[in-house]
């Protein structure tokens, strides 16, 4: 891996170079999402068909779009017995952490009849996407779905291209069974945000459309963004990893790679202030380089996005890292709580030697889904807050109204909006007249 | 106003009019805007200057567009004490309101070792979007600020364009130095959204843009989500009442009107079990629209989006006001807590006849930034929550990591991502060696 000095020129090239991998760069695949969800809106179930079968080659129709349990029967046992008790291993942990997450209804009530509060309401039908082929992960699967069901949501409807020969991925399907899936539909790209987006006669529209998904599915959300809900738009996965000279090269250089290995967009950053480990890391990337299956995807991630910066100072280090805001941050040095503290922008911190990220993958129980591409500035990790919404509760008397209301009257028409002035007035008419 | 009974018919007609008002509908300003939005990117201060004077016909330049203390002296000056002393009653009651809104980071710690958790973390630096000319809204002004302050926003930049003669509301200014606006810019329209979003030589990039605005601005919103995280998109007002026969037909009329005066695309429904009061409730409205003095605005949006609508019962009521997902909604029953319990969407719930919706606009404390058009279903008033993001907190013991570690790598296998396995089986090779 290329080592360089943290100096201002690197920084500056580095966060450019980062950007470049922004979804928001993608326009020219624009028109033809338009395009697919104007044909899903206009005709529906149909326009569904046609792509599916022009896209994913495979023929679905009324009949068989819809998952059915005898195909979930099959899928348990095609995907085993070790990977359905390490998934429901996994549930355990993730529903643990997520249960954390709730948040209630609240008031606050005074003698004179006031009452002010928020109200808390799962969504009541929120859309799960999950990618099929070579993107087809379990994991994903469980951690679009638990905390949409931990929030009360009353029903999550998947979808998920199938392949040629119309069937969805056994792995995928038992995991969204285990989390709670309610019913899973064969459809993918574009079409399926659609359906989500504005229902068709076999997809019921949703509130909520979350999950990740390629250029097509990204384009479409954003798309769709204001008729229904969306997560965040996912870009290439990233690990950055502060380290101090206690750190262990071969660890460091391992967890690199683990993101290195998504695909050829996807950055490993090695922020250290130990020019000794910048070497060592190198050094351990070269040798896990010849033995890796994933080899050739890695070394095009390290040559487009893969750095070890040396910084002068731990502070400096620290600056860097919320500088990018990085969708995995490692801490691995002597007092790592210490710099934690100091951490703003990431999507989730990993705090310690045996903090590993693919531990958060699968297994920790935090979210896996998170912000990415420096959007870790200002979104928070998929979680029970996604499927909830809040109503403010005010409750009045006419005492309480009374003391204050000549200050609304006066603050209306300040505005000039005289019937907003009016709708405080009429109720103490009687008192003025 | 028309009075229609509540059948299939008038629902469905009544639901597809309302979300016409959608600014989904508004493609053809998206060109124009995009333009803008590049020329802010490419030329920096120079388009935001040429824009100003195209669109406000106002000089600005880097000199005078930071809105200068000497100015906010005279805004006090303008503003008259009455309202100063308003606006500083009114936001006792919104910070109260929104402190209660704060969320703490947490942790959970076990004895192996692990420690879960959850940190929350302020946005940096945030826009505040005002508009100005008829839109100039003190009331606004306030409810955007004060929860990004109490939120620990370290630095709120404010937008707003200037009028021909350079200067901003002094009503605005007034509201925005009260609620505790870092700094002010003269600048507003798509412009100012880029300029946000972006960066130029006098306006620093910030986090997330906040604030409503025209089509063009909120066709801004939208095109730069993703860099910048934005608040939800407004569209027009929209007021709600669900009442019985026991409401008083004079308070539910002002109440509808209040909302109706806001523009054209405004929308008012009363949706009632009782004929008698629908009846009695257009009569008040026009009585009303005989002495009010935006009288030609209100009639054209209640000719627009006004309804009366007589159910059969009150979970009918409830029912429809489900479906709209009003902005506001207000409960005139004679168990208005009975039917709050039964609301899964609205935006603010204003229950008894006393607690009257401009008393939310203005005073009661919770924010009058509401999601609109339906929107309800999936999003929240604006709160401290926008202002906050949230990082996972991972740590791990050798322990804790080597109980689960075999799980980790065989779920990663599973997925093909044998980077991952990696990383996990390093950190136990010594064992198995």
């Amino acid at each position: 891996m290329r080592i360089q000095k943290l100096d201002r020129h690197t920084r500056r090239n580095l966060l450019e170079d980062l950007l470049k991998r922004s979804p928001n760069q993608y326009g020219s695949y624009e028109e033809g999402v338009t395009r697919i969800l104007e044909d899903v809106k206009s005709k529906g179930d149909e326009a569904l068909f046609e792509y599916t079968a022009k896209f994913d080659h495979a023929d679905i129709n009324e009949q068989n779009i819809r998952v059915t349990e005898e195909e979930i029967r099959e899928a348990y046992e095609l995907a085993g017995e070790e990977l359905i008790s390490i998934i429901r291993k996994a549930l355990v942990n993730i529903r643990s952490y997520h249960e954390k997450q709730r948040q209630y209804s609240w008031f606050d009530s005074k003698p004179d009849g006031t009452i002010l509060g928020q109200k808390v309401t799962a969504l009541q039908r929120v859309g799960v996407y999950v990618p099929g082929g070579k993107a087809a992960y379990p994991s994903s699967v469980l951690m679009n779905i638990v905390p949409a069901k931990v929030a009360g949501v009353e029903e999550i409807v998947m979808v998920t291209p199938p392949g040629k020969d119309g069937k969805v991925n056994p792995n995928t399907l038992v995991a969204a069974n285990e989390a709670g899936a309610d019913v899973i539909y064969k459809v993918g790209g574009a079409q399926a945000v659609g359906a989500l987006a504005y229902g068709t006669g076999c997809i019921p529209k949703v509130d909520k459309i979350v999950g990740p998904g390629n250029i097509y599915v990204a384009l479409a959300k954003k798309a769709v963004y204001g008729y229904v809900s969306i997560d965040a738009i996912a870009g290439p996965s990233e690990i950055l990893v502060i380290a101090d000279d206690s750190a262990n090269p071969r660890y460091v250089a391992a967890d690199l790679l683990s993101q290195a290995e998504h695909d050829e967009l996807a950055s490993a950053i090695l922020v250290t202030t130990s020019e000794e480990l910048a070497r060592r890391v190198s050094e351990e990337v070269d040798e896990f380089l010849g033995v890796l299956s994933r080899s050739e995807i890695i070394r095009k991630s390290l040559d487009n996005y893969g750095y070890i910066l040396v910084a002068e100072s731990m502070d400096e280090a620290i600056d860097i890292a919320n500088e990018i805001a990085s969708e995995h941050l490692e801490i691995q040095t002597r007092n790592p709580y210490d710099v934690m503290t100091k951490i703003r922008n990431a999507g989730a911190i990993f705090i310690g030697e045996y903090a590993s990220e693919p531990l958060g993958d699968y297994f920790a129980g935090p979210n896996h889904v998170l912000p990415t591409n420096g959007t870790a500035r200002f979104f928070s990790p998929l979680s029970v807050d996604d499927f909830i919404k809040k109503s403010s509760i005010i409750g009045y008397s006419r005492e309480a109204l009374e003391k204050i209301h000549t200050d609304i009257e006066a603050f209306a028409q300040a505005e000039h909006l005289t019937a907003h002035a009016n709708s405080i007035k009429v109720r103490f008419e009687d008192k003025e007249a």
